[in-house]
């Protein structure tokens, strides 16, 4: 499994994302999930991946092969004019990687799938934000659905659902995902640490910050025991229930 | 799908379901998902089931139609010597249920499974609650994992397992299992309001109080919206994370 959630904020986008894979509880590996492309001044792509590690890792090859040598860029990510149609181009490779190992065996595409997110800003419009299915298909985030999560999306989503703010800063947005990574992680042993994170800024078009967060980071470490403090808390402040004589 | 949580606490048992059954998310009713069985004085159990409907039911028929006609009472809920043999007992019915079903298609036995949560008391040992799988076996709670969750449990887990509290009151169980159950609701559309509670004092041998809450019941609309401004105000008092610059 894995844990990504990809934000629109109104400052600009947040990707996290863990950093497990695993094939079995006792074949687990640390893999970077988190990719982007920059072309300063011009274009900033980031992409996020959940399924089949060799898929995703096939799509981000073929993605990274068609930016490299110039002669071979058309379609190339640093290439398309706008984020629909790099949006487009990713589904698409998502698609050819799923359906080229598919043929080796009947029924094997569902153990071929990704679900990616994808986001990212191209000059002249503003930055956007896809989910991109295993079919090639996708959706756009918008100002009722301003994030995205993929994989293991169910233990942290109730706090992120709660306490979603667009105008929030990076800062606030780092912690609420924190949060939400540690009640996942808590939960599911194949969602592990280290995290990865990566900003941008609207209209820099240049990559913002980006970090790793570790297990033993001493933030995370303190942010994932106050938490329960503070739930506990939270929920003694609230009435009790009142029984019926 | 359907949400029910069971919990033992020091003082007793704590049952609580969703009501919620759905073919379809256009074909959606209020069922009863929790049933009990009483001999005041000598035992109490209690059931709450999460899967096939039909299923569900036909396995709470057999159950009932045995402890309803004496010379058919063998084998009876109210007639096990012990919690361990009511639980193999309602858990062959539940095989027995399952695999009748599965003969009259191909592969449909999937569709006819269905877990259960089984606790209860019998006079001569203490309260017991069981996890029933539909492959006829079950699990125990104890002091590591002193609650069950079946149907959709993921959106509502990280609250209990951050607050539970064996030394809690009745009252105060019942508000965690509130918010945990609204966490659910706001996520899941198959798992729905009212919701039926069910308590059980240790050694009363007598049903507890029991309720159902109401989706315009005042104290659970208190809680749910409170529940949200008290999560960001947690979240708020957490220090942010600091980018390194």
């Amino acid at each position: 499994m894995t844990y990504c959630v990809g934000m629109m904020l109104d400052r600009g986008l947040v990707m996290m994302s863990d950093t497990r894979t695993n094939a079995g509880v006792d074949n687990i590996s640390t893999f970077k999930k988190l990719h982007v492309w920059e072309e300063p001044g011009e274009r900033v792509l980031m992409l996020m991946s959940a399924g089949n590690l060799a898929t995703t890792q096939a799509v981000v090859s073929t993605l990274d092969e068609r930016t490299k040598a110039p002669q071979e860029r058309a379609p190339s990510l640093l290439e398309t004019p706008s984020m629909f149609q790099a949006a487009q181009l990713v589904a698409k490779t998502l698609k050819d990687v799923i359906a080229a190992h598919a043929e080796a065996g009947q029924n094997a595409d569902s153990a071929f799938r990704a679900t990616l997110i994808f986001g990212g800003q191209i000059a002249g419009s503003p930055p956007r934000l896809f989910l991109i299915y295993p079919e090639g298909n996708f959706i756009e985030a918008g100002d009722d659905t301003p994030f995205f999560q993929i994989g293991e999306t169910k233990y942290g989503r109730p706090i992120i659902v709660r306490a979603y703010d667009r105008a929030a800063t990076f800062e606030e947005a780092l912690k609420l995902l924190l949060v939400s990574f540690d009640s996942t992680v808590k939960a599911n042993l194949s969602v592990g640490l280290p995290f990865d994170y990566q900003l941008y800024t609207t209209d820099t078009y240049a990559l913002g910050p980006k970090g790793r967060v570790k297990a033993d980071d001493p933030y995370f470490r303190s942010i994932s025991s106050a938490w329960g403090d503070k739930l506990k808390e939270a929920l003694d402040s609230l009435p009790n229930f009142t029984l019926q004589a």
